[in-house]
């Protein structure tokens, strides 16, 4: 049993009840975490909005890992009607997962997030259910987005993991090491470190690789006056950190120079825009403009950022078309870049918290121009 | 641009042909890896069945990317009206990525794997594209099942990878060690054999811990008298391999050599059964009889095994209720388990290539009774 953060079920009942919700159902790994406090495979929780009870709809094979994994209230295995068992849990039969859940939930309604079932899922609990779901997807991510103080804790965490990540790649970034000797031994380290999780593809993109801001650590060695960007992605407890530092293995092209400059202006000033109240297009906006005011527009092509948690990329998105208004408690990336091909890019990237009149800034690596 | 594997087209396609589908439409990672080679985020790719190709409709961060790591024919660069571009490849312009695909896909009929999108991207398509879709989950299936001359290629390598990971974890496993610390430690062994993937949460479960077959590794300590399960999970370029073997560190209680013993039993005896024109629910019976017989058959909570491909649980099943015929080119595992809350348990598996005539075992480590 772990220590439940009642702070984010409280919240999410609260919205929940508003939106007349009588209980909210996941299937999905993520947001099993978030109402029971760990995954549990092959298996649903319930959260009942009236009683404030968290309850779980368990695999045989997960019951005795979930009571000391999680903090559900109830813990009711399903199985099939023929299937022996004298285990110690509450047994509810049925011919599946869903068929089991509409012996429990025979009346009220339902919400579950349509952005996280499959459609065939929906067909499934449809069919097993016989009456209409609510789509609980905006009243989730409602809750997800505004961090619980234990959230906080956990995402500070994180950020101190990437940035541990990102320097020791800096550290082992040579002439002749290759992008993908880089990524494997800085897994390791992470995983040493305490991470749950490394991203499978770590972003070292030395080069003109560097001009692709999703490429994955290659076979290619680094040369002198390589622009080398690290984007890493790792967690702690389930809470994801996300940073980018791009370094210069020796002098680089004076064109790279310059356009890292404009980049950390950028992105320097989209973090000090980042406040509540402000709307998250206004922040995209302040990067960009820079950018565009330095002839570079139509090569930054994306947005400046994102929401995280439990998901590396969560709403609101910091872009042209996202009118989220910032508020208190919100962990957001802010990272601007620019990316020529037959050049090279550059982005820098760090994880804020939305603090009552600002920001904390939760990844602290030194982002001035470097060359290594 | 990397090699087609043409066979996988081919047979797709000719299966999507007699289904009536015009174009196949996927959206999630796994899926785009099979039709293109590799995955692109924040793309779809479609295959054009009259044609033979097959074409990515691709964000503009993934274009260059793409045309690197994947076979497509066509790369069509999706954009809102009004983004500027002026990189090498031909735009299609939509407000999101769905509405791009209507402009393309003017006509014609669409399938798509039902249980590889989100509701909630359902809803997104039927509303961009005004028409029905066809659900091509078991078209897709069914080519996936059957694994290609590369994709065996593929898996006996990571039937290896696997090998190799359980062996350096039995080195490692000493009395006062963790479960964690030999966890973390294969995982970096893995990815410097050339691991693309390890899971997050390998299954170290030692003493009573071995009694949950999805334990995760935690921080208990080996002690004397243990058995000690591994099932690691890793992946070659996408390609899965899973294997498991139970080993004690000094001499158990009599009862689970007794129980080794049994499972052991019941395993090979699975292996032995499995061949072309057998049911999947045929080989399940073969291992529970057996465990049954001995007395065990309530401690064995779970199905005998599972196709394994570019995901680790494919179809088929190897469970009571799986009806499938067992067809050359399949590639699954067996692995048969008795667990004991309070006293510990054995699981022993293999991953196995069906053969004209019998299997091909991919996963080749000592399975006789240990103690370490």
């Amino acid at each position: 049993m772990v220590k439940r953060d009642s702070e984010r079920i409280k919240k999410l009942s609260v919205i929940l009840e508003e939106a007349g919700i009588d209980y909210l159902v996941v299937l999905d790994e993520v947001n099993i975490k978030y109402l029971a406090g760990n995954p549990i495979d092959y298996s649903l929780v319930y959260l009942d909005v009236k009683e404030g009870t968290v309850n779980g709809l368990v695999n045989i094979m997960e019951a005795e890992r979930a009571s000391q994994v999680t903090w559900l209230d109830g813990i009711y295995v399903y199985l099939r009607p023929q299937t022996q068992y004298d285990g110690g849990y509450e047994a509810v039969r049925g011919d599946n997962l869903y068929d089991a859940l509409s012996k429990v939930l025979t009346k009220g309604r339902i919400g579950i997030p349509f952005d996280r079932i499959t459609h065939k899922q929906y067909l499934q609990l449809i069919e097993a259910l016989g009456r209409e779901l609510i789509d609980a997807t905006e009243y989730l991510w409602k809750a997800r987005k505004i961090k619980t103080r234990f959230e906080l804790e956990m995402m500070s965490k994180s950020g101190e993991l990437v940035d541990f990540g990102i320097h020791k790649a800096i550290t082992l970034s040579k002439e002749g090491v290759t992008e993908k000797e880089i990524a494997d031994n800085v897994k390791c380290e992470m995983f040493k470190y305490g991470a749950d999780r490394v991203f499978d593809f770590l972003i070292v993109a030395s080069g003109l690789n560097s001009a692709n801001p999703h490429w994955r650590a290659s076979n290619k060695k680094l040369e002198v006056g390589d622009p080398i960007t690290f984007d890493f992605v790792a967690s702690i407890d389930g809470y994801f950190g996300d940073e980018t530092r791009t370094v210069f293995l020796g002098e680089p092209k004076d064109e790279l120079k310059k356009i890292y400059e404009i980049v950390l202006e950028a992105q320097v000033a989209a973090v000090d825009a980042v406040e509540p109240g402000v709307k998250t297009s206004e922040v995209d906006e302040v990067a960009r403009k820079i950018i565009e005011k330095a002839g570079y527009g139509k090569y930054f092509i994306h947005s400046t950022g994102h929401g995280i948690g439990l998901e590396v990329h969560e709403p609101p998105r910091l872009s042209t078309t996202d009118e989220t208004v910032i508020e208190e408690g919100m962990v957001l990336t802010v990272e601007p870049g620019i990316y020529i091909q037959g050049l090279g890019g550059v982005r820098i990237e760090d994880m804020v918290y939305v603090d009552k009149s600002g920001v904390r800034v939760l990844t602290k690596l030194n982002k001035a121009y470097t060359i290594i």
